[in-house]
C-alpha cells in the first residue's frame, strides 16, 4: 500500500478534548476520528487493526466451537420489559420508536435476543451444549462519553452466549471461554488480569472481568498481594462484608445506649464540609459522620459513612439495582434538609437510611445538626438514628483490609476488555426458554455470557505500547507488518530500491506500508514513530551507497543494517522477534 | 464442519408470512430467523454467506483502489438538517434523542458523515482522487417491511464515496465503479440489468441502478427492445417527457375552445369507480379523467390522467420531493370535495394541479360532477379547470412507447442491489467541504456514492438459483462447498468413509459440511436440496459395498459416481464447473 493513495491523517498537536493517551494517540496517528460525543468513524488504519482483532477474537472462539451468528442491532422492547432490563437500563439505553410508534432499543447486549433464539431451536438436550456469538456495533447512552475509543456510546464487541442443560455444564462452558479469552488477550498482546467482579446490569451469581492495567483504566480493581485476591473496585466494595456479617436494621429508640456520650449540640459557623468541620472541632475526619442524600431511580436514600471516605457511586447504584445521583438544591429544601449540616437524627421517615458497617458499629459520631451552622456531637446509632440497611459502599482504598485474609489490598487502574458471567437461568425463566431433557422432562437452558470489547482492545494496546513518540503496535494488532521509508525521494536508486523491497517484503506474505510522499525524511520517521508499524525498513542514498538499508523495530528501539539483497528476510526475523 | 454442532435448524413447512420465495426458503433452510417486523437474526449459514459476499465486494473495492474505513451507525442531526435530508427523508429514518436531548438518527446512508471527513482531511488536489467504503448495517424505517431481507428495515450494505477535483474526475471514478460492479455481480452468480433510475433523497444528476430480474422483484423497470434503453419505473415515468416537450401551466379561462364540446352535467348513480362510469356511459376509460387527490408532505395537490392509468406514488413523491399519501376523508370533505365524483373544474384554489401530458393535450374529458352520482362530459383543460404543471407520474404500462425511439417497452420486474450516483458538488456546496486546488482556490469535492446491497444479494441470489426443493447456491456465495451426506449411519464403514472424505476435501481447501445426524437418509436429502450447498457426496453402504461414493451437483442435479479414492478430486472438478 503507497502512503499517497491512503486516507492517514496524522497530526502533530494533541486534540483539544483528548485525555487519555491512547485517545490522543489514535487521533494524531490517523486511526480515529471524532463525529459526536463518544462517537467515531475508524480511519483505515483503525480499521485494518480492528480487523486484526477480530480475526484473533473469531479464530479462538471457532477453535473453542462457538458457532458464529448476528443479531439485529435494533430491538425490540417487549422481550426487555420481560427480563426487567428496559427500565433498569433505564437511559443508558439509547431508546426510538418506529414510524407505528413501536418501542425500539439499540442493544447494549443481546440476552434477550439470544435467549429467545434459543428457546425456539435448541429444544432438545441434544442441541446442547451450544455457544452462539457475533461480533458487532454496541450501543451504550454514556453519561459521561470520554477516553476516545475508552468509554464510547459506540463500540465493537464479540458477545458469546452459552446454552447448557444445568450448572455443571455452565461451569464446563465457562472455563472453556476463560481459556479462550486468556489466548485472545495473549495473541493480541494485551496484558491482562482476571479479577472477580460485580455482575451489574447482566446478573448472574460469578463473573470474572479481564482487565488490562493501565493509567488511565476507569475501572479500579483491589488487589491482595498476602492472599492473591482480587476483584474489581464495586465488587471490592459491595463484596467486602462477609457472609453473616451484616448487622441487621436498628431502630432508633431514644434509649440510652452503655458507654455512649450525650448528644449535644455545637455552633459550627461556616463547617458545610467535613475538613472545615474537622479543623474547626479538632475531631479527626474518621470521627465525623458523613450523610450523603441520593436519589435512586426515584426513591430518596440516605447513605451514612465516616467523614474520611466516598461513596462509590457505581458500587451503590449496583447494591440497588437502580441508578443513583445526588440530590439537588430542591430535594434538599422539599425534604427539610440542610445541605451541609444533615445529620441523620433528622432524616425524616420515608427515606431510606443506608450506613456503612464502620457506622453502625461506631459510637459518639459528630453529625450534622439539622440547622445551618450547626453540628452535633456523641450522636449514637439506634438512640438518636435509625438504620435501615447496613451496606458497605465507602470507595475501598489503598490499605484497607482484604474481605479474604485481611491484609492490605492495593488499588490499580484497568480497562476492562472481557467479561464473563454465569448467568444460570435467569433469562430462560422470564423469557420462557425451554428445552426437552433425557428424562422428557422440559427445563429452562442455563446460560452463561462473555463479551471481548474489541475497540476497547485496540485502545487498551495503545495505552499499554506506547511512548513519547507514538504508538508501539504488538505484532499481532498492528496496521501493517513493515513500513518501507525511502529518505531521498529525488534519486532514483532510492526510489527503485524502496519500490523492490515493498514488492520482496510482500511476495514474503507481509503488509507493507510504503511512505512514498514527496516530503522531507524528517517527517517521515516522525511520522512512522507516531504510527507504530513493528519494523520499519529506511532506505536512503546514504546506506545504498554502500549496498546497506537500515532496520528498526519500532517496540525496543533497536536497530541493524542489511544487505539490499538480505533485507526481506532480516525483516521478517525482526517481525518475528519483535513483541 | 459437523452438522450436529451447527446451528441450523431447517423447517418443512412454508413460514406463515413469508411471500418471497427467497423469504420462505432462507427461513427454511435455516440461514435467518425474524426478530420484529424487518429485523432478522442471520444463523450460522447466513453469516457464511454474507460473510462471501462481503469478501468478493471487499476485494473489487480495494483492487478499484477504493480504502475501506468505518462510520458510525448513530449519528448527529446537525449536518443532516443542513443537507436537507433530515427532513427530506421524514419518518423513513428511525431518530432518536440521547440523554441530553441531542437529536441523532441512525444512517441510511452516509454522505454526511463522509463528506464532512472530505473537507477536513482531504484538503489537497494531492489527496485527490480518493475512494472511502465501509461495510456495515444501514436503516430505514420502511411503512412496510415486506420480502424478508429484500425490503427489510435492517440491511448490510456496502457504500463507497469518490471525491474528485472536477466533473470529468467523477466520471471516471463513477465509471471505474460501474466497472467494479459489474465483476461483483458476475463474481457472485447474480444476473443484473444496469438501468437509468430516479435519484430519489440521494440526489445527484446521473445515476445507475443494478438491478436482478426475478418475479419478486418490487422494482420494475422498463426496457425498450428496439434501442437498447432501460430505466427504473420511476425514472421512466417522471422521466418520460423529452427535454422542452413538457408545456407550461394552463389558466382556466372559461373562454371557448376550439373543436371542444360544451361540458353538460349527467347523473350517473353509483359510478363511483372508472369501470362503473366506463360501463355505464359506454365510454372507453381512456377517454374519463381520473382526479386524485393526495397529501404531499402537508400540502394538497390534485393528480389528473386518463382513467385507465393509474399514479406511480413514489414517482410522484420523487418528483415532488416529498412524501405522498391519499387524502382521507376527512380531508376530502375539509375541502368540499366528493370523494368518487371529483372533477378538475371543481378543484378550489389552494390545491396544486399537475396533470398528466395526456390530460393537457387532450378534450372532451368525462370527469367527476362534484356532487353525488353527477359526471360531466365535455370538460376541456384551460376551458373549464386549471393545470398548474405537467408532469408524467402515470404508472408505465408494457407497450408504452419508448421516450428514447417510440418502440414499444417491455416491463420487468427487478431488486436493486447496487445503486450508482454522480452527486457532483451538492453535498460539499451544504456542508462547505473544500480542498486547494493547484491554482491555489478553494474548490468544493466532486462526488459520487456507489452502494452494493450485500444482504439483498444474498436474498436476490436465493431468488434466482432455487427449485422446487430449495436453494441452489451459486458456487461463490454458497455456506459449504460440499455436503457429505453418510446414508446408513450404523455402519462404521460408511462412519469413517464419511469422516475421511470430510478429512480430505478441507485438506483440499473446501469449506466441508458433514450431516452426522441420526436420521433417516430421507430427511438428510431432502435438507441438503434445501440448503443448497453446490456439492453433494453421497456414502452408501450399497455404493462403498463397490468401492465408491455418489455426487450430485444441486444446481444441475447431475450425478455421478467415483472410486472413494478419487472422490475429493471429483468433488473438486464438480465445484469447479458448477455454476
Amino acid at each position: 500500500m503507497r502512503r499517497t493513495r491512503l486516507l492517514l491523517p496524522t497530526l502533530r498537536e494533541t486534540p483539544a478534548d483528548a485525555e487519555a493517551p491512547s485517545h490522543v494517540l489514535l487521533v494524531r496517528a490517523g486511526f480515529v476520528r471524532p463525529v459526536a460525543a463518544g462517537v467515531f468513524t475508524a480511519l483505515p488504519l483503525g480499521v485494518r487493526t480492528l480487523r486484526r482483532i477480530e480475526t484473533i477474537v473469531r479464530e479462538e472462539m471457532d477453535a473453542a466451537g462457538a458457532q458464529e451468528l448476528r443479531m439485529p442491532i435494533v430491538v425490540p422492547a417487549d422481550p426487555w420489559k420481560r427480563t426487567g432490563r428496559w427500565e433498569a437500563y433505564g437511559e443508558e439505553m439509547f431508546k426510538l420508536r418506529d414510524r407505528a410508534g413501536r418501542e425500539l432499543g439499540l442493544a447494549p447486549t443481546h440476552e434477550e435476543v439470544v435467549t429467545l433464539l434459543a428457546g425456539a431451536e435448541l429444544r432438545s438436550y441434544r442441541d446442547l451444549p451450544a455457544n452462539l456469538y457475533q461480533i458487532g456495533w454496541k450501543y451504550r447512552d454514556e453519561v459521561r462519553p470520554r477516553f476516545g475509543l475508552l468509554r464510547g456510546r459506540e463500540f465493537l464487541m464479540k458477545d458469546a452466549y452459552s446454552f447448557d442443560r444445568d450448572e455443571e455444564g455452565l461451569r464446563r462452558s465457562y472455563e472453556a471461554m476463560r481459556a479462550a479469552y486468556r489466548r485472545i488477550f495473549r495473541r493480541c498482546g494485551v496484558e491482562v488480569r482476571e479479577v472477580e467482579a460485580d455482575a451489574g446490569l447482566i446478573g448472574g451469581q460469578v463473573n470474572h472481568e479481564f482487565l488490562a492495567p493501565a493509567g488511565v483504566g476507569e475501572d479500579l480493581f483491589v488487589r491482595c498481594d498476602a492472599c492473591g485476591h482480587a476483584a474489581d473496585l464495586e465488587a471490592a466494595a459491595v463484596g467486602g462484608l462477609g457472609a453473616g456479617a451484616a448487622p441487621g436494621p436498628v431502630a432508633a429508640t431514644g434509649q440510652p445506649v452503655p458507654g455512649a456520650a450525650p448528644l449535644v449540640e455545637v455552633q459550627t459557623p461556616g463547617c458545610a464540609t467535613i475538613e472545615a468541620l474537622s479543623a474547626f472541632l479538632g475531631v479527626p475526619a474518621e470521627r465525623t459522620l458523613k450523610c450523603m442524600l441520593y436519589d435512586a431511580g426515584g426513591a430518596p436514600v440516605a447513605v451514612l459513612l465516616p467523614g474520611d471516605r466516598e461513596v462509590d457511586e457505581r458500587a451503590l447504584a449496583r447494591a440497588l439495582g437502580r441508578e443513583v445521583r445526588p440530590f439537588t438544591a430542591q430535594e434538599f429544601e422539599a425534604h427539610g434538609l440542610v445541605k451541609g449540616y444533615v445529620g441523620p437524627q433528622g432524616v425524616p421517615e420515608g427515606i431510606d437510611v443506608l450506613a456503612d458497617p464502620a457506622v453502625a458499629a461506631g459510637l459518639d459520631w459528630v453529625a450534622g445538626g439539622n440547622q445551618p451552622d450547626v453540628h452535633a456531637t456523641g450522636v449514637a446509632p439506634g438512640r438518636d438514628f435509625r438504620i435501615d440497611r447496613v451496606l458497605r459502599v465507602a470507595r475501598v482504598r489503598d490499605g484497607d483490609p482484604c474481605p479474604a485474609c485481611g491484609g492490605p489490598l492495593a488499588i490499580a487502574r484497568g480497562i476492562v476488555v472481557g467479561h464473563v458471567y454465569q448467568l444460570g437461568a435467569r433469562y430462560a425463566e422470564a423469557l420462557g426458554a425451554t428445552f426437552l431433557d433425557e428424562d422428557g422432562a422440559e427445563r429452562h437452558h442455563v446460560m452463561g455470557c462473555y463479551g471481548v470489547g474489541i475497540s476497547r482492545v485496540m485502545a487498551a494496546a495503545a495505552e499499554q505500547h506506547h511512548d513519547e513518540a507514538g504508538l508501539r503496535w504488538p505484532r499481532a494488532l498492528a496496521p501493517f507488518d513493515v513500513l518501507v521509508l525511502p529518505t531521498n525521494m529525488d534519486d532514483p536508486d532510492v526510489l527503485r530500491t524502496a519500490g523492490e523491497l515493498e514488492a520482496g517484503l510482500a511476495a514474503a506474505g507481509l503488509d507493507v506500508l510504503l511512505d512514498d510522499r514527496l516530503v522531507a525524511a524528517g517527517v517521515k520517521f516522525a511520522d512512522a514513530d507516531l504510527i507504530g508499524v513493528p519494523v520499519q525498513v529506511v532506505a536512503g542514498r546514504r546506506g545504498l551507497s554502500a549496498g546497506a538499508v537500515d532496520l528498526k523495530v519500532r517496540a525496543t528501539g533497536e536497530r541493524a543494517q542489511a544487505p539490499v539483497g538480505e533485507t526481506v528476510a532480516a525483516a521478517v526475523r525482526a517481525l518475528a522477534a519483535a513483541p
